[in-house]
């Protein structure tokens, strides 16, 4: 956390909400449930105060996300409105595109302890298993009824950044938060449905090409998958249709870090740590410049495949 | 239910646990989560009240439901102890070694509509999501603190019979009761770990094989899967690693009927059939002499692979 930001506190937070009367809302690129329901409830929440927002992100959200997206009106807001980010760890998470709007944003609402302190006031809430899990305590300060639209995109950012309260992050404020929401008349079944129980065949074929992938070592305690760049053209996938693909060989008994290597482009590639109980996922993306949550984090490496691998396995070899 | 079975009220079966002095506990045969987390929960509960309580299953727990098991005292208690059956919702489901206990319970606590009310007494709450959920009610309602095992025992019910609080049945109540059980010290997270993300290599090995079989018919509207004799025989999968496989084309978007065919023996096949909301699975299996559910019934056919598969996709054709 940089000296430069000034860490708030709910209310202080709060206030500063208030305070605006427009305001551009960033997230992360690639999109999570998160990202779009904190992002989109954010703007929903500020609508209500009769503000204007606009969410804006470097990646177009899913349809399967409409739960979140539908609630949102379309407005314009100034180019220079006040931004608020969501989600954003770092600035260079927003993408090139949005890397300067980050720079300038006044509040950040985070629940990363890897938050760079890049905005004028961070509210950090480390302990909340989601950023939407803030937008909630938000509503609640600010005596902001939970709508049904509202409670949607909260319990969307809720059920996927908590792999459906399966998480260690999920606390009994998340359950009581849950409860709120289908009090507030959230549509949970429906979106879990489509969350985790729903699959587009690009989905299938994704799942099937990192399946293939997986190569085991330390005695099966780490495993490594591949999602090649050609698979995603190939199957027609989304964004979203990639999104949890990291944690899978992460369920494998025996594995305490599975590492997710996704190309991005030519000889680049984008690593996901999941790990166990017995390893810190953010501390082994460090050694490589990346960050993120203790069982879940992420790192970027360049150079052939074969290379990167080999880095990551020896790597892996000193924390298993 | 029957006219014979009294219904009561949680406060009139809180009342009637607390006039036993000892009890013998019941639940249905195939334990799944909620029978044994109901059953040894309910267990604790009475054994924290200084009563001899002792749980009977007409098939043993399995050892990932330790964190249920662990907690309960093994104690004797007589022959004709009175008996409480927890979500059992038939004495036949007792099965044939326990049906004749089950017709002698003086109260059932169960969760499922179609209990036949074979107890003296029935306290049956059909919105609850898991008979653990009524555990949990019994507990506050006898001022019965939430030991961490008593809590690890609802949990493992409620998250269990949820899908972890994904399915529609999840209630405001069931995420408040999951707040307090966690609150109480409910190894929640890692519960949740063994029950839903917890792949042996042998189900990992099936699954691929699962996925690289997948046909589809009719645009998309029919998924059909295979799973060989050999494949199940090298992966050296247990029956438990075979569970639920029939169930994966079905998350396929789409698809209105996945049919699993598992090679039995030479020529040989039993075909689990899974649909949606258009398709009735068990009229669709009646057609070559099987059965079940709406949603999730089943076959056998005999005859080559070819040819049993061509059968199936045209009695699909039927129904699609």
């Amino acid at each position: 956390m940089s000296l430069m930001s000034k860490q708030v506190t709910l209310s202080q937070a709060a206030e500063l909400l208030r305070s605006v009367e427009e305001c551009i809302i960033l997230t992360h690129r690639y999109p999570d449930g998160d990202a779009i329901g904190s992002s989109c409830g954010l703007a929903i929440l500020l609508q209500s105060m009769g503000k204007r927002a606009k969410v804006v992100c470097g990646d177009p959200f899913a349809a399967r996300f409409s739960h979140s997206t539908d609630g949102v009106k379309p407005e314009t807001v100034s180019p220079d409105a006040p931004v608020v980010t969501v989600d954003l760890a770092d600035v260079q998470l927003a993408g090139a595109e949005y890397t300067a709007l980050a720079e300038r944003a006044f509040l950040a609402i985070d629940h990363h302890g890897t938050n760079t302190g890049y905005a004028d006031y961070t509210f950090l809430d480390r302990d909340a298993a989601a950023a939407c899990e803030l937008v909630a305590l938000l509503a609640r300060e600010l005596a902001v009824p939970l709508t049904r639209d509202l409670a949607n995109c909260i319990y969307t950012g809720i059920c996927t950044d908590t792999g459906c309260f399966k998480y260690p992050s999920t606390s009994a404020r998340t359950h009581r938060i849950a409860a709120e929401l289908i009090d507030a008349g959230a549509d949970a079944a429906a979106i879990s449905r489509i969350m985790f129980d729903t699959k587009t065949p690009a989905r299938v074929m994704l799942e099937k090409a990192v399946m293939d992938s997986i190569t085991y070592g330390y005695g099966g305690k780490l495993a490594v998958t591949l999602l090649s760049k050609a698979v995603i053209e190939e199957s027609g996938a989304e964004e979203a249709d990639i999104n949890g693909l990291s944690a899978m060989a992460r369920q494998i008994e025996g594995v305490e870090l599975a590492l997710f290597l996704r190309e991005t482009g030519r000889e680049r590639y984008k690593i996901s740590a999941r790990s166990g109980d017995l390893v810190d996922a953010a501390a082994f993306c460090a050694k490589f410049g990346g960050g993120g949550h203790r069982r879940a984090a992420g790192c970027k490496l360049e150079g052939d495949l074969d290379t990167v691998r080999q880095r990551l396995i020896e790597a892996a070899g000193e924390v298993l």
